[in-house]
């Protein structure tokens, strides 16, 4: 039974509770939030000793990290490394993109040593084979996509990406639309090109209910992937990428009713001005669904520091009620991320995720920030340093450029505004 | 004469000229906004060789780099080398607010190396020579401050910030609110412990007349600070921010009436859902003009990434009309910046502009970024590297981690969307 079938039957399960203590909500809350699909809980029956993460409505707001070799870095030890900085810089959950090396085998170390939700985009490793296999991915069969996706149920997988709203019609209507920058969702085009090349529908839509046997048989969430994705701030919440999101929904709805878990995910590159607009409209047509958006990025011309651009978008959709925000690191559009690219990307995203939680009222997420006050207002600077998102990176820089004043820091020196209000204004307020 | 008083007798300054250009915007509708008090054009009489730049309503959301030295880095070669990268990576303006060494000499230097609107907060020079002189800021005199301004409106600065509103009565609302983190403005905390000290009124407010008579004469932009501005987001938008805003505003109208540019300052740490109400209340209170912001910094937790949360609300800031964003280091809260901490900020910061002007449909805003769209599609990397926000990182990590493949990067390698869906959909959209 998936997470949500024992939430209908009223059991509550070991995740469940755990949930509900790491986010000081009541358990009746969870299943609840389980049984309308506005909360899911990714946990594979055969993925072990994992701390389980709820990602919904009225929950912290979750980051993703990727991490995965390519063709270029089939490294498996590099992956690995990432997966530890993943976890250790605060990542919620993270997915194996990987696409070089051994792909089984890649994951299953990665899985032995992910104690977070871990996710897939299986499409991936049928391409790979299919190229490897056929010579070409648009000849991968549709065997092979259900195969792999069993597989990888077997192995313990908690969440897989299928883009499942790529379909004859969502490609004529990108076709009509007439984009900047097509498709940029890597499983979206590996799908397109199979659907023109074949000329046969999506076999993930037109299985859809094959899909949803495996994916309930281990309780593997499903997150519905939007290979329509905006890839350029032109090419933002058009109608091709809208009349993707409509078969999301609908489809959101048939995996609820098949007791499967699901979540949809969402773009992207997105002017900050439509942000609001894209997280609404996600909420209205696939009821309230956890939504789990890329970024998104408010502009196009800043690789490097697409960590800070998908930072800015991430913020603000968590705001209006995006529930996982996917890391985006400085290397996003121009290579494969070292391990401090990951670390970054974690850090932002999890700046992101905070920023929002305060704005959205989860609750306790203020707490954080009157600690932080406080140790500043007292000029403890050991306590600010331990308190700080990245205690490394502030104990650094504190003690790289220390001032020679006892109390204050090199910024200001003897001129410490907050001592010198500690002095005289402090005194006042204390006769009050 | 001031440029609002050459607008307001409907001549057309170079300076006026200058801004129409830059923005693509006409000279009436520059001249329209300078009568208003809508736009400044912060340039003193006294600054030579300097590109115009205009602050305000329908133009570029700009960005200031605050650089200097303290009294543990009294190093001028430091602070020449700080205003050099700040204008190289895209600062439109540039602060000093040096505190350590010979800040005359200082200031004299980096004014004949800016050719950007260049500003100070001269309260600390007053402050810094009350220290040597009398052994403490708060027996500083009253001709002092104006020795000082009229001093500096002499050497050619642009525009000054003044802590207008820190009167008797805010300071009042302050202890009746009972902050966590009281002052964190040092302008603010400095004449906030002479009105404590002295049981005056603050001086700038007092003789305003006096004030005004100095920016005239030399056409230095009055920024008027913002000394209650909060420094921890539990203290945000509080009774004492606003009571302090009000006296801003009223001093905006006084300003503007007696001929003199002026623009108001802002927070400072806000939470991201209340920074829409922070920008709206000011454009309210103080009649549409230019408004300023630190930040905002959108949580408290941060350190060592503050450029990044301050990318956050400046980005939301600049969408809802903030015009001014002051950049953040990652050394903010820390330290002193280093020269690449200099380079982040302004990068950050510049980032969340273009994002805001995106967003708030500044003229011609989404060009760069549809060049950039066009670029990835095409796989063509030295022309989005050269249209990249920082070529030089960029290039360094497209470079450090190619891919083997011809066109692709390493991230995606052979598997790349962009070329994919080139083979396949782009033969059918061209059939079309």
């Amino acid at each position: 039974m998936t997470q949500r079938e024992f939430a209908i039957k009223g059991i509550a399960t070991d995740a469940i509770k755990c949930v509900s203590e790491y986010e000081g909500l009541s358990v009746e809350y969870i299943m609840e939030q389980l049984i309308l699909g506005t909360v899911c809980i990714p946990a594979n029956i055969n993925h072990k000793s994992m701390s389980y993460r709820g990602i919904g409505k009225g929950l912290k707001t979750k980051i993703n990290a990727n991490i995965g070799t390519s063709s270029d870095y089939p490294n498996i030890d590099e992956e690995l490394a990432k997966l530890e900085v993943a976890i250790k810089s605060g990542a919620d959950a993270v997915m194996d993109l990987s696409t070089g090396g051994d792909l089984t085998k890649i994951r299953e170390r990665l899985l032995a040593k992910c104690r977070v939700p871990f996710g897939t985009v299986p499409i991936y490793e049928v391409a790979v084979n299919a190229l490897e296999k056929y010579g070409a991915i648009v000849k991968m069969k549709v065997d092979d996509i259900f195969e792999v996706i069993e597989k990888q149920g077997e192995q313990g997988v908690d969440f897989i990406t299928v883009h499942v709203g790529v379909t004859r019609s969502s490609i004529e209507r990108l076709k009509k639309q007439k984009r900047i920058a097509d498709i940029v969702s890597r499983g979206g085009s590996f799908l397109t090109a199979w659907i023109l090349h074949n000329d046969r529908e999506n076999p993930l839509y037109e299985n859809y209910d094959r899909l949803l046997e495996i994916a309930k048989k281990y309780d593997m969430t499903l997150s519905l992937g939007d290979g329509m994705r905006p890839g350029a701030l032109a090419d933002a919440t058009d109608r091709c990428q809208i009349e993707e999101l409509i078969t999301l929904g609908e489809l959101t709805k048939t995996a609820l009713d098949n007791g499967v878990q699901v979540m949809v995910e969402g773009p992207g590159h997105v002017p900050i001005d439509q942000i609001e607009t894209n997280i609404k409209i996600q909420k209205s047509l696939c009821q309230g669904a956890p939504f789990y958006v890329l970024g998104p990025l408010v502009t196009d011309v800043a690789p490097g520091y697409d960590h800070i651009t998908s930072a800015i978008g991430g913020a603000i959709a968590g705001m209006y009620g995006a529930d996982f925000l996917c890391y985006v690191t400085p290397a996003e559009h121009l290579g494969l991320p070292t391990l401090e690219d990951v670390k970054e990307g974690v850090i932002a995203s999890k700046i992101a995720a905070h920023a929002a939680d305060i704005a959205k009222g989860v609750k306790g997420s203020l707490d954080w920030d009157i600690k932080m006050a406080k140790a500043r207002k007292a000029l403890d600077w050991k306590q600010q340093i331990e308190l700080s998102v990245d205690p490394e990176k502030s104990s650094k820089i504190y003690n790289s450029r220390k001032s020679s004043e006892e109390q204050g820091c090199s910024m200001c020196g003897k001129y410490c505004a907050m001592k010198i209000v500690s002095e005289y204004l402090d005194v006042e307020v204390n006769k009050c």
